[in-house]
């Protein structure tokens, strides 16, 4: 019997076909690249802060667009003090604005500080270390806010819903390559406006080696 | 049947029980407690380089053993100069003194040196990068030694055979708690002398949260 025929014995119909190739385009849609970003040490600002360290009426300038849509990286630094006398300059401010001000460091970073920081998802600071903040207009002494975030990944609903994942469950992410790891405990943090990427800091990301590979893979 | 029946029953012998029990007492003794430390960078000296630094005939001097038997971190220390004119002072040297001499960065020294520094096994130095170092006696231009240093297991052939596993082989190993990860090549380093003991740098220590958390374990 010819080939054919045995496709024809198979009895596909055109309303099959139709199906397979849509179900095979759906699932490549739903699976964009995953980007991964090492975040280096950064802050987010309010409004009462800014307007303290920057000068009141002061607006963020733009240096570079960050990948989630309408977040950015400003040309404004800020100067972090630490218990210790210790500091560290040009730590830089990320936009827009927030409610409420968050510093977030590396491990690195908060033992050069002399700061002895918690694991935190962005936006829990309640009970965190504070710091002295220094801009060119003002010193805004922060009360609580400096945190190392913990990694996460950002995504939408249709891309949680491809993993089959909700709000604050955990994932894996696993990184190839001559140091490989994997990361237990990446937070998912899913918004309706978020692009799919994974936030780590550079202490993750100098662990692994992430600027030498690119076997990178997210797993439930 | 009373309890004490059924054991008899059983019929276990004398030699039997003491089998059993030997078993028991080998396994213990061949699993000691895992220890893992976080290497800050460093560097390793041969005597030549030794004698430019710090001066004909200097010995180094104990500033604290370390865990491996006759190793220690000495009271010397040397300023490391990176090709952008970029430096690390206090780089402390450990001893014994070696046949070539080694630096040992993490990937955020590296970085805050403009070095893009290979990942080796301690001794593989062939091709890496070199530095300038300058002690207070004198200056050594490294033509290459500089390295980021894997994430390895130190243990004694006994431990190897506990764990089932050969010179250099690759080992995983899990750190557990708020930011979980398990790093998948730890490389085995075999020798007689060695006590069980792992070495990561403090990149990797500082992902992990190794100052956190007490849920550790060792796996082929």
């Amino acid at each position: 019997m010819p080939k054919d025929d045995t496709i024809r014995a198979a009895s596909i119909t055109r309303a099959e076909i139709e199906q397979i190739v849509r179900s095979v385009v759906t699932a490549q849609l739903a699976m964009p690249e995953l980007r991964v970003d090492a975040s280096a040490r950064h802050l987010h600002l309010c409004q009462e802060d800014l307007d303290t360290l920057f000068g009141k009426g002061h607006e963020l300038h733009v240096h570079r667009p960050l990948y989630q849509e309408g977040n950015y990286a400003a040309q404004e630094t800020v100067t972090i003090i630490g218990p210790r006398s210790r500091l560290i300059s040009n730590l830089r401010v990320l936009g827009p604005l927030r409610k409420k001000t968050q510093v977030e460091l590396a491990f690195t970073d908060a033992i050069s500080l002399g700061l002895d920081l918690p694991i935190r998802i962005s936006g829990d600071t309640a009970g965190t270390p504070g710091a002295l903040l220094m801009g060119p207009r003002g010193v805004v002494e922060l009360k609580e806010g400096v945190i190392r975030a913990a990694i996460h990944v950002h995504m939408n609903p249709a891309e949680a819903s491809h993993f089959g994942v909700r709000q604050g469950d955990m994932m894996k992410l696993r990184i190839g390559g001559a140091a490989a790891v994997t990361f237990e405990r990446v937070a998912v943090r899913i918004d309706p406006t978020s692009r799919l990427n994974v936030h780590m800091d550079t202490d993750e990301a100098n662990a692994c080696g992430l600027h030498l590979t690119k076997d990178i893979e997210l797993l439930k």
